[in-house]
């Protein structure tokens, strides 16, 4: 291509919100000249089935719900004067409850104020507020956050070594939209048992955000906690970042959540335009389905170049994939839809695989996230009349360069910061890009039937490992292999359920399980028992 | 397949390699029965080369370079008396220093104790030491590390605001193998700047990590910095994590360096094994080719259940990526090789994308790394005669077997526990299985030829940028287009790369740039001007 067709198929596919101070640059996808044409009628017809979502019609069918993320940001869209109210009169509670944790009106048992923050959740419940709080967050934090969100018991041993004596100016926010996550209360439990080792009542620092009617709610009331947020049945996990699950965490930060709102807000308008070449949501899910071939052929390559947008990649990671990793289409035909997501920052990543992008596989588009304002005062030259920010500017569009040179496709979004409004904006904009992308290829993308079967799994380990276990304490002194184990307590058990069961379970001493194996023997002849 | 077929493959594919205490399964890869048999001969092969490798070949033909880094942790094996002094003497300048460090031998220009490490490179240099500072770290370290592995001025800030006043305890390790990376260098100009302004002087706080003669050695003798280590020509950036780049890092944290070391060497022993079917690393390797088809055509999704081995995936993204993707095989065949790499941790990420995982695209394959070890003490329970770390394994179980009924496959890699042995070990398992799969797809596992065209690339820009911003500072007041701007000071200018440098200089001070707009027109109507 010469130079002049380039910069003129780069002004041609270089949008410019000016109302959001964003822009999204498809020019590096190499989509031939007909292909926005083509695709034309069926951008237009996902755009208007999210003005019928965003309306309130039922928008996930087979679980017979309302997809409600977009009224979070103005809540004179919601579909009903009580859906207003719920939105209106949450965001209030929160405001105030942050206000009076800050200023010491709530505040610890046994301290004078709230300083730290534990969050326990997981997936929906936490990815997003880890993504917002390393992105605006700072060493003047109002309350400073840290994260349970696994059921990893080192994991809790190395944040509460983290807080060490400062548990007792911790606030704990426990998040589950369905109040019974396993690995939520596992944390929650673990919390309380550290609350309780210090001398301290876990509900006097507790705080749960859950749906209304579950048992993590009547938990909370029964303990009396400090507070109860609601989730709503309206809104999915993977966009609850803009309900209180994002907003009280960010609050009690000391972020702008209005600063938050008001950027998803303004996103929202620009991406609800008709006209497709104006709206960049609508830009980002036509260059997906180009890329992919509207199959999810090619993995989705997220490099913010900022080091506080790190996380944004863990966070489309669910958004992305969970929404459009489906295996029937609407229609219910066999599709396994999907796109893969991952990167991490650039230009930190140019070092660890840009040789793979540029010569390897090609089986991935990058998407760029460029940050305009460099830092918050000026400079330092590290050369005459160049900056540090100037490299990295430098790098990301060598990279972006070296990768068109060999085939490899990219997309930028630039942005003029970092700040609270900006993030706001990238939420919203992926939001609406992930609604309209599973409009084009014709999936539901706020249901997640396929992780039911990974939890009836683990529940079946769960009650096998209650068997076998009761199993060798009821035989104390007799030992056995798994293979007997298996046998003896129900022929139905897997054999090898059973030995991955044993293995753990003798790796650690909170069973009483002992494991003794002849040197030289194999490992499926090693004998367990119970102690005493 | 039935109960008694299923625990037979478990049983035929499941390999316990006792003398480390790691075993690799690889049952739940769908290979045919032949397939093994199949690649007898050319995992041999891949073997034996490797063998020749250690032995000193030149593994590295067209940067004619022998491949050491198995070296490091048994420098019996170098192949020259001169190397294996090299080695030796290194470890225990290494040992010493930390033993100095901890003991205020060594100690700051103004201060009695170094407490903080701020360790400054980027790829090769950042994300080894990352991940086992997070994988054995503790609130307990010597030194508590910190890291500038980008060149985002904004990065640099957020870090130095989290040292605050302790910089004057910081010591301070600069690593770059060849001396002279560019993001490495601001992070190094950057750090000194901090020093400067806080009355310190940089060099009586810095380290050098680099080759003999490198510009970084250079400066840093000039400078009279407190030491510096040796990076050597047969070793790359990516599998330096056991020469001084890692070990100086992580012995001054505190984390026991002979362990790591202990813990390679160990697993060498057993990757050397010469029959495939009792080598971890060569099934590792044939799985991922069975996987892949040999062309990368699955992704490698990384899942460590184990939250301080989250950077594990990062970590190996360099590994493989950067060491199998390539454009030619070893005949100068044009192959585009790699695998791609992303991943967190379990069970974390089975809330984020194991939905598309089971239901979606199927295009990866999984390696579950499972810890046997739930955490240093006891655990509580969570309901009766269950812990959170039986959770956590019960997930693990779960996701695995709901991944397989749907015909996803995955590699399981169980360990003891997550302490330095096993670090070490996982270390040296995956760099013997990258060499060898290299071997299988007949690419050079040791070159990255693919990352010089994005430095150069970034180079043009700057130079654009200097070209540009001098023009205009010499034609103070007058304001031009960025289509002016390409043709006034060189029409060879692509106008896209000028547009880009002038939205990134006029939003930040440090130029002095202005940029103008008239509401309504388009973004490439905006006018540049210098000020005064």
């Amino acid at each position: 291509m010469t130079e002049s067709a380039s910069w003129s198929r780069f002004k041609t596919h270089f949008l410019s919100c000016d109302p959001v101070g964003v822009s999204v640059d498809i020019s590096r996808m190499n989509f031939a000249a007909g292909f926005l044409d083509e695709k034309d009628a069926d951008i237009r017809k996902a755009i208007s089935a999210m003005e019928r979502l965003e309306a309130g019609a039922i928008a996930n069918p087979d679980e017979n719900r309302m997809v409600g993320h977009y009224w979070l940001r103005d809540s004179s869209r919601a579909p009903t004067p009580a859906i207003r109210k719920e939105i209106d009169g949450c965001l209030a509670r929160i405001k105030r409850f942050a206000r009076d944790v800050h200023s010491g009106t709530i505040k610890p048992q046994k301290a004078r104020r709230f300083t730290r923050l534990l969050v326990i959740g997981i997936g929906g419940s936490a990815l997003g507020p880890q993504f917002v709080a390393m992105a605006l967050g700072s060493t003047r934090d109002k309350l400073h956050p840290h994260f349970f969100d696994n059921t990893d018991p080192d994991g809790f041993d190395m944040v509460l070594a983290q807080l060490g004596p400062a548990l007792g100016e911790t606030l704990c926010i426990v998040i589950s939209k369905s109040g019974g996550t396993l690995e939520t209360r596992n944390g929650m439990l673990e919390a309380r048992r550290a609350f309780e080792a210090a001398g301290l009542t876990f509900a006097k620092h507790a705080v749960a955000i859950t749906q209304v009617g579950s048992q993590l709610d009547a938990y909370a009331v029964e303990g009396k906690w400090l507070a109860r947020f609601p989730m709503w049945d309206w809104i999915g996990g993977r966009t609850s970042e803009l309900s209180a699950v994002g907003l009280l965490p960010a609050a009690l930060q000391g972020i702008d959540i209005g600063r938050l709102l008001a950027g998803a807000r303004a996103m929202d308008d620009v991406t609800r335009t008709k006209e497709p070449r104006r709206n960049p949501a609508a830009l980002l899910a036509l260059a997906w389905c180009h890329a992919g071939g509207g199959r999810g052929a090619k993995d989705m390559v997220i490099l913010p170049y900022k080091d506080r947008l790190m996380l944004f990649s863990k966070y489309l990671q669910q958004l992305v994939m969970e929404s459009l990793g489906k295996e029937r289409d609407l229609d219910g035909r066999v599709v396994h839809q999907g796109i893969a997501v991952f990167g991490n920052k650039g230009s930190t990543d140019q070092h660890a695989y840009v040789q793979q992008l540029r010569d390897g596989i090609n089986n991935f588009f990058v998407t760029f996230v460029e940050v305009l304002r460099d830092r918050a005062g000026k400079s330092m030259w590290v050369e005459p009349g160049v900056t540090s920010g100037d490299y990295l500017s430098g790098f990301y569009q060598g990279t972006r360069r070296a990768l068109h040179e060999n085939g490899r496709e990219s997309i930028t979004i630039t942005v003029p910061d970092a700040g609270a409004a900006t993030v706001g904006k990238l939420i919203a904009l992926y939001e609406r890009a992930v609604g309209l992308y599973a409009s084009l290829v014709n999936v539901n993308a706020y249901h997640q039937p396929g992780v039911e079967a990974g939890k009836k799994a683990a529940a079946t380990v769960l009650e096998c490992q209650k068997r076998v276990l009761d199993f060798l304490k009821a035989h104390q002194g007799q030992s056995f292999t798994a293979e007997d184990l298996a046998r003896e307590t129900d022929p139905a058990l897997e054999v090898e359920t059973v030995f991955k069961i044993l293995e753990h379970a003798s790796a650690n001493p909170d069973h009483g399980i002992k494991r003794a194996l002849t040197a030289g023997a194999s490992v499926f002849e090693a004998r367990y028992s119970a102690g005493r």
